[in-house]
């Protein structure tokens, strides 16, 4: 157990030493398809190596392939970070190594991930009475929500979207075999409520926070049309759900109360380590009649329910754990600041694109991330793009709105400052005049 | 950051000493449904707390509600270890936080994911040109096999196992609306291969060390006969699998090799800890076009395909990083020799009973896990179990086997000494005779 002591230590050193100088490595990693694949040896080891061996190789050889999401520089898809107390809990976790397959193979595991999603839940305005339960991603939490929801209404087998909702929606609908019905969207990338059409409809989708440009669906309109005709309506905010910290950012929430079921991913703005999507449910027998099945070997005496009974995956990891010491050792105000931070960086971004010629801001922005490009073509706008990401300095990602190709600025790492918002504006620039 | 390494050494210092003193705790949690939750504060803080707060109440509150999984004296369902190589890897994984919803956004975790796989096949003794991926679970790998079977032969709906096969296998096909058509077992509690009716099955589900009573199904049969029809074969070695990495123990796998895809889980008895299945097809081109779907803002210009193409989820975690340290730092020796260690004290065990006037082995013993009985009613193989568990001495489960309760001891954590095997089987036969 020393060397467990002594190794720990050179990769907790290891850790400290990656986040102070984050900031310093190339956003996007430079490696060309295959690159690690060929600088790893082809075969395992016959005798045990020292673990300093692997943090020789973690730096010699798997370091270049990295892209750096813990980088205050990286602005693409939405950007995320493992907290200090978060990366802690991994450690903690992972040396517990709870298993929560049944109530008593854990029961701290349970309470604490149903207590610690009641937190969240408080924390982001939403109603009491809700059920709650950790996913790994977004794309479960869809998939347990629209799994319920098809369960609940067997002879309806139509799934009603935005044409913006996130892919997960068309993957889990795929695997359960429903037809998706994906309604126009208007000039601000949201749903037309008007154009919904709810016949044979076992479930709605309403996002507040799309993918593509974190545009907000009419929640209140879509409610009161599945209340209207029975029709369960999961609402995605995965990404913008932790905004509702905020108090003054609760009216873009407007009507999410009324969800039969909820995703917020604590993963991607709430600064908790990859893994950690939170799924909310007020009908929490409909969900466990979907998935519940208790063999044999797994039958015990206490009249309590198992969190596996609600989900398709029985050996859940201790994830409220990391939740809980975030939201501890952020507390309510730390995860106000952070947000608030960040939305203002990126008001001041849009303003920055706004007041420049030659750029335009190509969809509202509500939260912390940004849509514009340079006016030009989609070529000239993807080679900047690409410059500005090779130069390694930021990392932004694109979207098309309206058949053009945008660009996108996610601010949502914690370090990130307004100097890291700014390089990128500079970096943008001069990747665009340098093409002229 | 000095927070962070200040912090960082308690949390180090905090999981050395569970580990060291990990023995001495009652194996199963003692609390009563509630008692956590009750004890947990109903709000989170306004204020932020520091981290020591976090490890005080992780003392506090939530030790009294874990079961150690780490005990070496945990025998109940598969005992499992989450090594130190596998620990530390988690704390260099989230400080990472690297998330690989496509390629360019973790080349490391990519390739890594498939070079580590790539060497747990060679490890196991399985046939190249498998494709591998890494899933969160069983549940999600067999999952995959049986979406991806559904996909290959869309007109036919019938999956085929054991009535042995695992809790997992009937989730996938509920969740895939499929019917499941479970085949008798013989007296060893293997598939009866002549009883098979592939009938209108797009897979069958062959099983090497089922959850029960670790039995194995006739997999070279099974293999024949879904070779003859075309239809996919899933091969669950979940527990099982990880024995091939001796090679004495290789017979007990023939025919996998011939499967379509194959499941074993390096968390359950490879060492590594919650999180870590591996899937192998030799079929990818199936499971891409069953899952693939790729939206605008993840399309890029890389010609390499993501492995989030071949899985219902798009995040996936840098779960490679974690086999890889755990391959590299016990080596091909060190892994055989901790299997072989188990098997020789599972086979300790059973000597025991088998010597013992009263008392019954239960099924045949292939790997780690003893099935076995006292001689007597249910009901008091029931109550020894439950006293025994009640002691904290050591933590066993039970099933059913021919309709009647049986005594599960699963060997299976890397510091099970044979002091500890022993201390089991004097508790049991001391609440045996407790009992008369």
């Amino acid at each position: 157990m020393s060397t467990f002591r002594e190794d720990g230590a050179a990769a907790l050193d290891w850790v400290a030493s990656y986040l102070e100088r984050v900031r310093e490595y190339p956003v996007l990693s430079r490696v060309e398809p295959g690159g690690i694949r060929a600088a790893l040896p082809v075969s395992p080891p016959e005798r045990a190596e020292p673990f300093a061996a692997v943090l020789h190789d973690l730096d010699a050889v798997l370091m270049p392939g990295m892209t750096h999401w813990q980088s205050p520089r990286y602005f693409a898809y939405f950007a995320t970070t493992a907290s200090e107390p978060g990366i802690l809990a991994e450690l903690l976790i992972a040396g517990l190594n709870q298993i929560g397959i049944l109530w008593r193979a854990s029961p701290a595991l349970q309470e604490l991930e149903e207590v610690s999603l009641d937190w969240l839940r408080q924390l982001l305005g939403l109603p009491e009475g809700l059920h709650g339960q950790i996913e790994e991603a977004a794309s479960m939490s869809t998939l347990t929500a629209l799994a319920a929801a098809r369960h609940a209404r067997p002879d309806r087998r139509v799934v009603v979207c935005s044409e913006h909702a996130h892919s997960s929606v068309d993957k889990a609908v795929r695997l359960l075999e429903l037809d998706l019905r994906k309604t126009p969207a208007d000039e601000h990338f949201s749903l037309r409520p008007e154009l919904i059409d709810l016949t044979d409809a076992c479930a709605a989708v309403a996002t507040i926070g799309t993918t593509s440009s974190a545009a907000i669906d009419p929640v209140v309109a879509i409610a009161d049309r599945c209340a209207a005709e029975g029709v369960w309506l999961h609402v995605d905010a995965a990404y913008a759900g932790s905004a509702a910290v905020c108090p003054e950012l609760r009216e873009h929430f407007s009507g999410w109360e009324r969800a039969d079921s909820i995703v917020v991913n604590p993963h991607k703005w709430l600064f908790v380590p990859q893994g950690c999507s939170a799924f909310w449910t007020r009908r929490p027998d409909d969900v466990r009649d979907a998935f519940s099945l208790v063999p044999e070997y797994l039958r015990v005496s206490e009249d309590v329910a198992s969190l596996s009974e609600y989900s398709q995956v029985l050996g859940r990891g201790f994830r409220g754990l990391k939740l809980w010491a975030v939201l501890r050792c952020h507390g309510q105000e730390g995860l106000q600041a952070l947000v608030r931070e960040h939305v203002r960086l990126a008001a001041l971004f849009e303003g920055w694109v706004r007041d420049e010629p030659g750029w335009e801001v190509c969809a509202d922005r509500f939260f912390s991330l940004v849509c514009f490009r340079r006016k030009g073509t989609d070529e000239e706008n993807a080679e900047i793009m690409r410059r500005a990401n090779a130069s390694g300095e930021v990392f932004l990602s694109h979207t098309k709105l309206d058949g053009r190709l945008v660009l996108r600025l996610a601010v949502g790492n914690a370090r990130t400052t307004e100097e890291d918002v700014r390089l990128a504006w500079d970096v943008l620039r001069r990747e665009a005049a340098a093409q002229l």
